[in-house]
C-alpha cells in the first residue's frame, strides 16, 4: 500500500518530507518522539528546557534523597539516535493555525503538517498567583531545589534561634493540597525531620517538629478508594504528620498560613493544591473549561483542528468509562505512543488514526518507609509489600541502565542508614536570619 | 599530667569548659575539628555554608560529569557524630581580639579561647572584579552550576545560530589560567564538547569547536617540573586543545576576551589565573603581602597573636626547605590534623604545639581520558597509569562509601559510553538568545 506521500516521493525525490511538530518533550511529547523515530517523516521537538525529568520522583529531590541529574536526562540524549528529529531549545507562545506555523520566543515560526501539543500542566493558585513565590509547587528542577533550601535553611535558623515559639515555627512544614505529591512530601519532610535532628542538630527536640497537610476537601488522596485513604491518614498520623481536611487555606504568607480561621507560623510552605492545564488552550482560542484542559476527540484530535492533536496533562480526554482520563504520567506516555504510531501509519500510509484507549497500569502512592499504597482498579495493595512494589515500578521507569543503578544504590543506602544523600543548602539564594537569632552569650 | 583545665574542673565542675572556635569548614577546618571530636574541650565551627565541598572535584561538576551532591556532604553529618562540637551556618566577617569573640553577620559575637582561621581562598581577578560576573571561578557549587549553565546553553545557541561566525564563536570556550583547574577544565570542556557535536547535535561540526587555554606565565602547570608541562601541553594539543603561553588578559566580556592583543568571540569564559587568600588578614589588621595569605609561625600560630591560628590556603607556612608551602588540600588537611590533636594536648594537657611539618603525598592534575600527571618530588609518572591512579585516589578521598561507590559508577560507565550524566541546563537561569538566532524559512 502506497501513501499519497510515497507516490510524492516516488514521483520527485525533491518533494519535501512531511514535517511533525511536538510542542513538550516530557512523558507523552517524547514516547510521540520515539515512535516516529527513524521514519521518514522529519520531527521537530520544542521545548523550553533541556533535559526530560521524572516528575513522579521530584519529591525526593525537594528532600534531599536524589541529586537532579538522577532523575533527568537531556532530550538531546534521549533522542539523538535518530536522525529525523530535530531538538530546539525554546519557548513556544503561539500556533498560526491557519499559516500551520508554531511561534516561539525567538526565532523564524516553525512550520508544521501535523503539530502535537503535549504542554503539560503547572500548579493552580486559584487566582492568587502571588502565593507562588512564597509557597513554591514541584513541577521543576528549580522548584524542587528551592523547596530543599528552604527546608534545610528553616532547620538550621531553628537551632540558632532563641526563641522556643520561633524554633517551633520554624520547625513547622506547612504542605497544602492532599494529592500524591502533598503526601509523599508530607512523609518525605516528616522522616527527614525526625532524623535529622537526633542526628545532627544539638538544640532542636523531634517534639518542636511539626508537619501540618492541608487539604480543602472531605479527605486526602480524593483518586484512590475510602480504605487506602484511610491506610494514608493512619500511616500519616504515625509518621507525626497532622492531616488537616475540610479546610480552606486563606491567606499564604513567607512565614504564616491562615487555613481554616487558624494562623499558622511556618518555616517552609509546599503548594500541591491541583493543577491547571498549560496555556495552549489559549492559542487556539479554546474555551476551556476543566482546569485549562483542552477538550480532544477519542483520535486525541483538538475538536475543529484536524491537523492538531493534544496528549497528556493539557488534553482532555474521555476514557472508555465517560469520564476524564485523570492527568498521570501513564496517561500522557500511552498517549504519545499510540499518536506516534498513529501519525506515521496516517502520514505514511494513509491510514486513518484509531481511537485512544486507556490501559490502567496502576495508581499509585508512596507514603513512607514501608508504606506506599497501589490501586489497580480490580485489586489493591497497602503497606510494606506496596512499598517495594513501588520502589521496584519507579526505578525500572527511570531512562537507563545507569540512574537505575544510581537510584537503587542511594535507596538502599537511605535504607540501611536513614541518611540523606543531597542535603545541599544552594549558596547563591541568600541567607538571611530572622532578627531574633541571637545567640546568648556564654 | 593534669592541666591546668583538668584541676579546674576537679575543684569546680561549673568553670567552663574551654572553647575552640573553628572558622571554615574546609579541607583544614574539618579536620581539626575532627581531631578535637569528643574531647573536653567546646568547639564551635563556624560556615557559610551547611556542605564540605570535594573541590579536587569540583571540575567535573562544572562539565556535567557529576552531581554537586556527589562531591559535597553536610557539614552537621561529617561533624554530628561529636557532642562536643557545635555547627553554625553563619559568616564571620571580623574578630574582637581585646575581647576573645568572633563576629558574624547575624547574632551576638561567638567567644572564643582559641581561634583557629580555616577560611581558604578565592579567585583573584588581579583588580578586575567586573570580570567575575562574566568569567566565574570553580571554587563553589554555585559557580559550578554557573559554568555548566553557560557551556551546555553555548551548544544550544549554536546548534540555533543561522551565522557561521556566530556559530563559531558560541562553540569557543575560553579558559584563562594554566593551573591544575584551568587544564582539568580544558580538558573536560575539549571532551564534552566532542562527544555532544558528534553525538547529538544535528547542524554542528567538531571543526567549529575551539577550546583556548591562556597563561600569562612562560608555561602552563608550573608548580610541576618542565617534562610534566611538556607531556601535558602535548596531551591539551592531541586533544584539540590550544595552549597559548606568555599571553596577558586584556579584557574579558560576556563574549569576547581580548588577550595579547586579539580579540577573541567566545560562547563560555572560565576563570582559573590565581587565588588570594580570604579577607581573614584584614580582620587582624595584618599586612599579607603574598595574596593575602597570613604568615604563620611554625607551630601555626599567628606572629603576635598567641591565642590565634591560621591554616590552609588562608595562611602562609613555610615549607622544611624554606618556601611558603602551596595552596593545596593536602597541606589544609595536615595543618588541620597536626592543629586540632596539638591543641587537644594544649589545653587539656599542657603541652606545647610542635612545629607542623608538611609531608608531600604527591602533586597531580588530570588532563583528560587516559592522561594525568603526578609529582611525588622524588619520581614522577604519567600518561593512563597515572590517570588511573589519579581517579583511585581521588575515590578513596571521597567522604565515605555512598559517595565512592556513587562517582565509581558514574566514572565506569563514563569511560564505557563516553555520556555525562549531569548535562541540566538550570531552568532558572534566563535562556537568551543573539539577535541573530533565526531559522530558515522552510
Amino acid at each position: 500500500m502506497t501513501s499519497p506521500a510515497d507516490t510524492l516521493r516516488q514521483e520527485s525525490p525533491l518533494v519535501p518530507r512531511l514535517r511533525v511538530v511536538i510542542i513538550g518533550a516530557g512523558f507523552g511529547g517524547l514516547a510521540a518522539a520515539q515512535e516516529l523515530g527513524n521514519s521518514e517523516i522529519d520531527v521537530t521537538v520544542i521545548d523550553r528546557r533541556n533535559h526530560n525529568l521524572f516528575q513522579p520522583l521530584l519529591y525526593q529531590v525537594a528532600t534531599a534523597a536524589l541529586s537532579p541529574a538522577d532523575i533527568s536526562e537531556p532530550i538531546r540524549r534521549t533522542l539523538g539516535r535518530y536522525s529525523n528529529i530535530d531538538i530546539m531549545l525554546a519557548e513556544a507562545n503561539g500556533i498560526d493555525v491557519a499559516g500551520k506555523n508554531v511561534l516561539i520566543d525567538h526565532g523564524a515560526p516553525i512550520p508544521y503538517d501535523r503539530l502535537v501539543i503535549a504542554t503539560g500542566s503547572e500548579y493552580n493558585y486559584f487566582g492568587h498567583d502571588e502565593w507562588r513565590a512564597v509557597a513554591p509547587g514541584l513541577k521543576t528542577i528549580h522548584e524542587a531545589r528551592l523547596i530543599r533550601h528552604r527546608l534545610l535553611l528553616a532547620f538550621e535558623r531553628a537551632e540558632l534561634s532563641q526563641e522556643p515559639e520561633e524554633k517551633k515555627a520554624l520547625l513547622t512544614s506547612i504542605i497544602i493540597g492532599g494529592g500524591p505529591t502533598g503526601v509523599e512530601m508530607a512523609g518525605a519532610i516528616a522522616e527527614l525531620g525526625r532524623f535529622m535532628i537526633t542526628r545532627d542538630f544539638r538544640k532542636l527536640s523531634p517534639d518542636h517538629m511539626r508537619v501540618i497537610l492541608i487539604e480543602a476537601g472531605p479527605r486526602i488522596l480524593a483518586a484512590f478508594p475510602q480504605d487506602l485513604t484511610d491506610y494514608a491518614t493512619r500511616s500519616l498520623a504515625k509518621m507525626g504528620v497532622e492531616v488537616r481536611t475540610g479546610v480552606r487555606v486563606e491567606q499564604v504568607g513567607q512565614d504564616e498560613v491562615i487555613a481554616g480561621g487558624e494562623r499558622l507560623r511556618t518555616g517552609c510552605v509546599i503548594w500541591g493544591a491541583g493543577v491547571k492545564a498549560s496555556p495552549a488552550a489559549k492559542w487556539l482560542g479554546i474555551d476551556a473549561k476543566v482546569g485549562g484542559r483542552i477538550p480532544v476527540d477519542p483520535d486525541l484530535r483538538i475538536t475543529g483542528f484536524p491537523d492538531i492533536f493534544a496528549i497528556g496533562d493539557t488534553s482532555l480526554g474521555m476514557g472508555d468509562d465517560g469520564k476524564p482520563l485523570p492527568a498521570l504520567a501513564q496517561v500522557a506516555k500511552q498517549q504519545g505512543q499510540h499518536l506516534g504510531r498513529a501519525l506515521k501509519a496516517d502520514l505514511l500510509e494513509g491510514k486513518p488514526i484509531p481511537p485512544f484507549h486507556f490501559h490502567n497500569r496502576g495508581n499509585t502512592a508512596v507514603i513512607g518507609r514501608n508504606s506506599a499504597i497501589f490501586d489497580f482498579g480490580s485489586w489493591k495493595l497497602k503497606g510494606r509489600l506496596a512499598w517495594f512494589l513501588w520502589a521496584l515500578v519507579h526505578v525500572y521507569l527511570l531512562v537507563n541502565f545507569e540512574k537505575r543503578l544510581l537510584v537503587t544504590i542511594q535507596w538502599l543506602w537511605r535504607y540501611a542508614t536513614r541518611q540523606r544523600g543531597a542535603r545541599l543548602i544552594d549558596e547563591n539564594a541568600s541567607v538571611t536570619f530572622p532578627a531574633s537569632t541571637r545567640r546568648s552569650e556564654t
